[in-house]
């Protein structure tokens, strides 16, 4: 974690001689530092270790997905999506630094993701580069993350049915989280079924942390959230809960857990205890 | 022209079986064709020419340049920016398909762009992938256009001096302008000479760029530009006009072309008729 701190602190920061306006990386920083529990990340580094990569070379595709997932939430925040004050015990960028700002640095978020990812010190050969860039592009896009967003975003009010429901998360929230696991293992050496077990441990996780977050929406508070509770019922957005129920979408989570730990063992990996650390602490999370 | 329209039309599209909205990808569809001067892409496929690279290599950094700099008028004819109605001659997209999709529209044309730079078959090398991906991210975030956007942002009302507005128009507009030639060049062998040339030549046909929009701006008519004029006196925003008056500005203008004309010929690169083309067209365009 504190590597992870350290390196986005590092790369979220104006070069001297910048023209940029101190107000612009003063909300980006805000948007990134100090918050969140940097699971996407974690992921990264941890599917790293389970293919026998350097956490140093997977520090900055851990960063870079970290400022998707930041940016995202700034201009998901925003009043003309979910209209949200408060995010990680905190205002919200848009009212701390206005609309204009949020949206700037949200779309400077998402440049810079893909900058990290292209260094030319050397730290990164190029077709891991390649690599990273394309796994990211496509989990962030319109066939994943934005897609997910516009998924979301039609649906209001709607009653989506399962399938449409598992669609909408696999691409708003599954695509990235899944990405960050493939990102990780692209810096190492997996074989082709190892690839393919990760890619099935990201999906159910990918999956089961959205079906968390919508236990987490009824069951917990605002001050525990750190964002304000209740607000998909508020909204009449469809989640798990409302589709399935509290106690089934709980043994959901449970079952997706285990799909996720059993595809780690399907992997043939040996490393991959941190993997499961996480799959665990995020179906476990009180927040 | 009509190699880039194509292009454009057959990758922002989506996969038959992709579950994206289809209003999102409409909005991206509305946001990106039938319209627009394509500058940034045969800029790409100009700079491509000179240095002896393959038409059909420079197709993807064209359409991904386009794709950035689509986005960015997205968001900024936003309400919380420009609170632009009208571009292309069109209701802009906000205006047509609403706020929230319009930010998501955005979003996912960034996104796409990286896509387009990072194929998996074989037509782009890994070198060229990441060189282009550093090339755009730099010229597209927080350092580059994003950061030129904030700059407006904070200007406004503000008497820039001429040192200042440069500052804020080689970021906002220059940047990516500058980024086309120079992926443009990366799809074909240019010595360090000539690399420093078209960078050159980028950076004052960027500048000239801009200060003939703000002389347009003043002398032409909406019908003409397809947009709405005399915007920037309104907003009482700073320009090259509100600062050197007008006449030394077309002034300027003449002499940045000049300039951009005697870089190609110290690049000692042959074929540059085409980036000589351009650079005389956007001097003396009227819209």
């Amino acid at each position: 974690m504190s590597r992870i701190e350290q390196a986005l602190s590092g790369w979220v920061a104006a070069s001297p001689e910048s023209p940029t306006p101190a107000a612009l990386v003063e909300a980006m920083r805000y948007a990134v530092l100090d918050g969140g529990k940097r699971l996407r990340p974690l992921l990264v580094l941890a599917a790293c270790e389970a293919v026998n990569g350097s956490a140093q070379t997977a520090l900055r595709p851990a960063c870079a997905v970290e400022l998707i997932h930041a940016y995202s939430l700034v201009h998901d925040d925003m009043p003309c999506m979910d209209n949200d004050v408060l995010r990680r015990g905190k205002p919200t960028v848009h009212v701390q630094f206005g609309e204009a700002q949020a949206l700037l640095t949200g779309d400077a978020l998402q440049a810079l993701a893909f900058e990290l990812l292209t260094p030319e010190d050397g730290s990164l050969d190029a077709a891991t580069q390649a690599a990273l860039c394309r796994l990211l592009a496509r989990s962030a896009g319109f066939e994943g993350m934005a897609g997910g967003q516009a998924i979301d975003l039609a649906s209001v009010g709607l009653p989506l049915n399962s399938e449409q429901l598992h669609a909408m998360h696999r691409l708003k929230t599954g695509a990235l989280l899944q990405a960050s696991v493939m990102m990780g293992a692209t810096c190492g050496t997996a074989s082709p079924a190892a690839l393919s077990a990760l890619r099935d441990y990201g999906a159910a996780i990918g999956l089961a942390f959205q079906v968390v977050d919508d236990v987490l929406d009824v069951t917990a508070d605002a001050a525990t959230l750190g964002k304000t509770a209740g607000k998909d019922a508020a909204q009449d957005k469809p989640t798990f809960v409302s589709l399935m129920g509290l106690s089934a979408s709980q043994d959901y989570a449970r079952q997706l857990l285990a799909q996720a730990l059993s595809s780690l063992q399907a992997s043939g990996l040996e490393n991959t205890q941190a993997l499961q650390a996480l799959a665990d602490m995020l179906v476990n999370r009180q927040h």
